[in-house]
């Protein structure tokens, strides 16, 4: 190819605009006079969906790995599985022929009920966005673009095409835009979708100060915006406000307006020329590799899958240690459940992959294990119902094992793109077999296959040890058996908080909102933000997860007490295994103020990092944080700013089980005092140095007495400048408080 | 004085910019050659503040009688008591030469901390507007006129001149302005104040949706709207947007802006005129009793302060029922606490009432039980603060009595109009009193003398009793020992949610806000409605309070089971007193839908009753519901609406102590079915008898039977309509969809 401003002065307009749409629901236009060729974007994230009859959006798609889902991938905390995870999908998207995968998805988890969860990281942006960091850099070693999505405010599927998601912007800047500013900052992804629904009363599609303003102007991202597949309301709207590339095609009407709006002079031929650069500069880095794609090793990606899958398991809860499984002593298991045979392994929607092959928990146990004595029953119906001859098998069989293990999870279709859940409940058939089958063999092990927190509260004090296994992609079930059997120690940690029920969660009052609008009325207190701030006991807190293995944490020792402005601060601490196998601990770090003007979370995480660790081996475990760890956004500033005075750092196991702890000091704000004008208090004034001083050259000398020997509660400190005249007795008059202003302004 | 508008036609222009604002801080302008008087204004509401140097804002005013504050009042529940209490106020005003009093507040009680919530009646609209539609018809029966205030959402005292209050339309109109409408509504008072606030981005003195469209044509409010002293920003904005008088005066600066306004054009001067005819016409209302004022009878409002005052007390706590005391068995009492002398009665603001006298608990136990023998002893300094010396004399004291009672609350200064708290903590002497105090003696009762919620958890359990005595006016202290010497059995009832501790109130995150707004993120979830939902435990529920006997509820007895959009029901029930005291009952009626299409509080009050009763006696007590008492705002249609389905009816003794309950069905909704355009789901149009009509005659075959043959679950029938044409491979294009839209319109 050309360079990419040559190739543009050639094109027509015409051309110019064909090339702002698809060529097909999966192609980009190709300009042959030119030799610009045409490049496939394909649904992930995690695996490929490539369609059999390509140019079609559904139907049948060609067999590839279908990975962990990303709920299930951000429980392994690794930065470096996440790579080698997207290092293996480039490989597949190579050898399929395809150059941008449409994934990471990075959106928030404002709530268990959001149909897509399951695609999503996290509630918290600091984890997402470090986990999306690492898929994107993976991803695009390979020459294979990432796509994150969806940019932004798009958590939830109820009428997501229209839902106006009404967020204030502090509550956008420090959790719904961070995480994306995080993976753009660290990764530099080539594209970004934007998403489907409005934001503060405008399309994503077509957002100015969301696609221009904020992610390029302000974070410096030089790719490509793609439309989701249909977003686009308003093309010339779309194309003025930073949106490239319409997806799917082709979408003649669209080009003919854009057309239009050039020739009569509403759009500028400079922004349908710049967008037709950052496509084609997109079509050259993705066609560039010239080395053919080597063949997928098919073998390999399953095992891969299989060893990503372990990764994430979380182990809520092991009473007794019985976990893991001894052949020796546990020499009869009955696995309960369909899910044993046919684990769920993946949601609904775009990300629907067709396998390579799948492995259920029923065969990888008599490949792992086949010196136990192994009985399997369905327990329920396909669909999740009550079934009462299935029901007795199963309990009958669990009486007599030695250990029983309950696969349970939300059947086929519960989780998908499209559509939101309405509660959080197991189908009635799963939690009557784990009731029944508690009651008749202690020594009972649930393992959950679930891409979003489920309702556990009837019967979680029941059992002694629950698995969440998750979606974790087409191995997952013999992952499943990897970990009961102890072949894997369980490393996971919840990505999310697992609440006892509904009525707790953050947005509760809020979602899937009314009349078109969801308010985030919670605001920045999503996740684990919400249950500290309102002193909740969650189920399962964030980052909760054990292991086979225990941990002890050594003293934090800072580099230094205090921070200013433009320091940074070392954290370390050691971290030793005191159990008596190896294992993997995820060591976390939050931040929280001692003081604020504003409402702020307790503590959020800034830092987190997986070390393994063998049988008594201690390992440092070092973090560094900056000013900005401290900030929160102020938007009346225009800044992250964070005020001088102690926080804490707080370092542990989960974010409830806070290990050690200790205090800096931030020694000067990270931004300048706050402005001060005639709607800023009396007492604002008075506890300013310099606009004590203007005050008391400007106010008549009686009046400025009578301030200045109020007590610090005085009804009179807590008036707007403004409304001194109201006082003075005809003193001091409007124009003579602008003066004061301007006086302190100097 | 002539006809109004006979008045406004001789008057001069300059003459009519004149009227518009005050005359000097209390005062209306005077036109003395039309013959046209002065009236006065006066800060209330629960008491006259009149300021011996009268022109004058500040400064100390005339003694007047200090009646129990909204805040106590609202927990007699008693429509006739504060009719009656108003007509005190009412004659006290007239004898004073006051022509409006500035009362009564209404706003509604978002969170414990708002300063001013001790001029307030409740949390919940009903209860509020109920009172203070009693206040005002009380109030206005004397010929003065009542002011309603502040109008509106001015629910906080922090930056309560600048502020911005963000709240959504829905829970506007069914919590924040719903109390407003009721008074308005039902009582027709002839003025109401608007507040300092913004509201959704627009002062209230010039926001013309709030004063106009909805206050006159929606409601068909036609008195003055005055401006709260010194709310006024644009004053030729604020006349256009509804704002009849601006206070305090003289505003000669902005007398001169609406004449100036006039001549050029920029303010029609019929929009001024019907300000003047609004003044003018209040003017003559007040002015119009001929009769001389009537002198006042001190000691006789005095007694009905002390009535009033034990009406309002709300017994929160009787273990063992140690109250009543009884003179025979407890023969010695220890009164603990300055309070019990000097007994905190009324908050501190623009409402501080010099009062005509004052009866504390001490001098009235004397006067009561003199056959008692009382020790006195302070307790904690006066501050508040602990001091050894004085809480070992009182822990000595309680020691040897046969029963303690300790007074704490919040001393003078906490609360109050200006600054709001930023916590529920009693001061730590006060609490260091009841906590020693009950370790020594198990027959202790605490008597709290505050206007809004305080921090109880410390202690709460570690004593039997509890007697809210609240800020009840100037007999406050002899109204306690009334109700704790049993000469008066306790009816009040808790008018808001006592909180166990502030994270667990709805507006925790969004109280003060930040940044000059406060977003009013718990949305209609204020109160009850908030513990309700979100299915957390207050302390003490809304409607709670004690009685020294004890009520049986009847079952419901409905009129019908079905109720029509237009239609009425009658509820009756009986109650009896079954035990053996003669007392009153605040019998509570709630209603709650089983269905809606939003988030909906799980019942809301809709109907009280206080009955008395002697011991023995049973009496019917009806409430009529219409279906607009089964309704939700919808912003969207602009119209209350209830669905179709089944309603719960709930008659209890509080919030949480449901006696009795039956089932309504609305056989129809109050609303014609939602309007189906191109952004309602491919299910609204399939569940729509009419649009799945339209539906099957505008689409291809293949496409509808596609889409009719999908499971209910289906991705598909979550797409707007407006994006069919994504599927349906070029035989849908936009237009179609507007045809098919059209169609439907017919």
């Amino acid at each position: 190819m050309q360079p990419v401003q040559e190739l543009v002065r050639q094109l027509t307009l015409e051309e110019k605009a064909a090339l702002c749409s698809g060529a097909t629901a999966w192609r980009t236009e190709a300009v042959e006079r030119l030799g610009i060729p045409s490049i496939v974007l394909s649904d992930g994230p995690h695996g490929l969906r490539r369609p059999v009859r390509e140019d079609e959006l559904g139907g049948p798609s060609v067999p590839a790995t279908c990975f962990p889902t990303a709920s299930a991938m951000a429980c392994s905390w690794d930065r470096q599985l996440v790579r080698e995870v997207a290092q293996a999908l480039g490989a597949e998207a190579r050898a399929a022929g395809v150059h941008v995968l449409l994934g990471p998805g990075v959106n928030m988890k404002r709530t268990p009920l959001c149909g897509r969860n399951f695609e999503y990281f996290s509630e918290d942006p600091y984890l997402a966005g470090e986990l999306a960091a690492a898929y994107v850099e993976g991803l695009q070693s390979t020459g294979v673009s990432a796509c994150v999505k969806h940019f932004a405010a798009n958590n939830q599927e109820t009428d997501r095409m229209t839902v106006d998601a009404v967020v204030d912007e502090r509550t956008l800047r420090e959790i719904y835009l961070a995480v994306f500013e995080r993976v753009i900052r660290k990764a530099r992804p080539w594209s970004v979708m934007c998403s489907y629904n409005r934001l503060n009363g405008v399309y994503a599609s077509q957002h100015r100060w969301l696609l221009t303003e904020v992610l390029r102007e302000a974070w410096g991202f030089d790719g490509l915006v793609v439309s989701d597949w249909g977003a686009v309301e308003d093309r010339v709207a779309g194309l003025a406000a930073g949106l490239d590339l319409e997806m799917p095609g082709p979408s003649p009407a669209n080009d003919a307006r854009i057309v239009e709006a050039v020739r009569t002079g509403q759009l500028d031929e400079a922004v349908l020329d710049r967008a037709v650069e950052r496509i084609l500069t997109l079509v050259q880095k993705v066609t560039s590799p010239s080395n053919p794609a080597p063949p997928v090793d098919v073998d390999a990606h399953h095992r891969l899958a299989r060893r990503a899958a372990a990764a994430c398991m979380v182990l809520l809860k092991n009473e007794g240690a019985l976990l893991p499984l001894q052949p020796d002593r546990h020499r009869s298991v009955a696995l309960l459940g369909g899910m044993a045979a046919a684990p769920q392994f993946q949601g609904g929607g775009s990300s629907r992959v067709n396998p390579t092959r799948t492995e259920s928990a029923l065969e990888a146990w008599r490949e792992v294990a086949p010196e136990v004595s192994v009985s399997y029953h369905q327990g329920y119906r396909q669909d999740g119902g009550r079934d009462a001859a299935l029901l007795r098998a199963a309990v009958d069989a669990a009486r007599v094992a030695d250990v029983a293990v309950v696969f349970v999870g939300l059947p086929d279709g519960v989780e998908s793109e499209g559509y939101d859940r309405k509660d959080m409940a197991l189908p009635e058939g799963h939690v009557a077999l784990i009731r029944e089958v508690a009651r008749v063999q202690p020594r009972t092990v649930v393992v959950l296959h679930n891409g979003a927190p489920v309702d556990m509260a009837g019967w979680v004090g029941q059992v002694p040890a629950v698995l969440l296994a998750g979606l974790a992609g087409q191995a997952s079930g013999a992952a499943a058996v990897d970990v009961l059997l102890g072949r894997v120690n369980p490393s996971g940690k919840l990505a999310e908080t697992y609440p006892t029920r509904l009525e707790q969660t953050p947005a509760f009052f809020d979602f899937p909102g009314e009349g078109g609008h969801v308010r985030y009325g919670e605001r920045v207190f999503i996740g684990y933000r919400y249950y500290d701030a309102r002193d909740v006991e969650p189920l399962f807190p964030f980052g909760h997860g054990l292991s086979y293995t225990t941990f002890a944490y050594g003293p934090l020792a800072l580099s230094r007490s205090t921070i200013g402005p433009d320091e940074s601060l070392d954290v370390t601490l050691w971290v030793r295994n005191t159990g008596e196998r190896a294992g993997q601990e995820v060591v976390q770090l939050y931040v929280g103020p001692r003081q604020a003007r504003v409402a702020r979370p307790v503590k959020e995480l800034k830092g987190f990092d997986k070390v393994a660790l063998a049988p008594g081996e201690s390992r440092p475990v070092r973090f560094v944080l900056t000013a900005l760890d401290l900030a929160y956004y102020d938007p009346a500033r225009r800044a992250w700013v964070a005020e001088p005075g102690l926080y804490d750092i707080l370092v542990g196991a989960s974010s409830r089980d806070i290990r050690v702890q200790a205090t800096v000091e931030l020694t000067q704000g990270l931004h300048a005092e706050t402005r001060l004008d005639e709607e800023s208090t009396v007492r604002a004034w008075m506890q300013h140095p310099a606009g004590r001083l203007a005050l008391e050259r400007a106010l008549p000398p009686e009046l400025f007495g009578r301030l200045a020997g109020q007590p610090p509660t005085s009804f009179l400190w807590e008036l707007p400048l403004k409304k001194l005249s109201l006082l003075s007795q005809g003193a001091l008059d409007e124009s003579a408080i602008r003066r004061v202003v301007a006086a302190l302004r100097g």
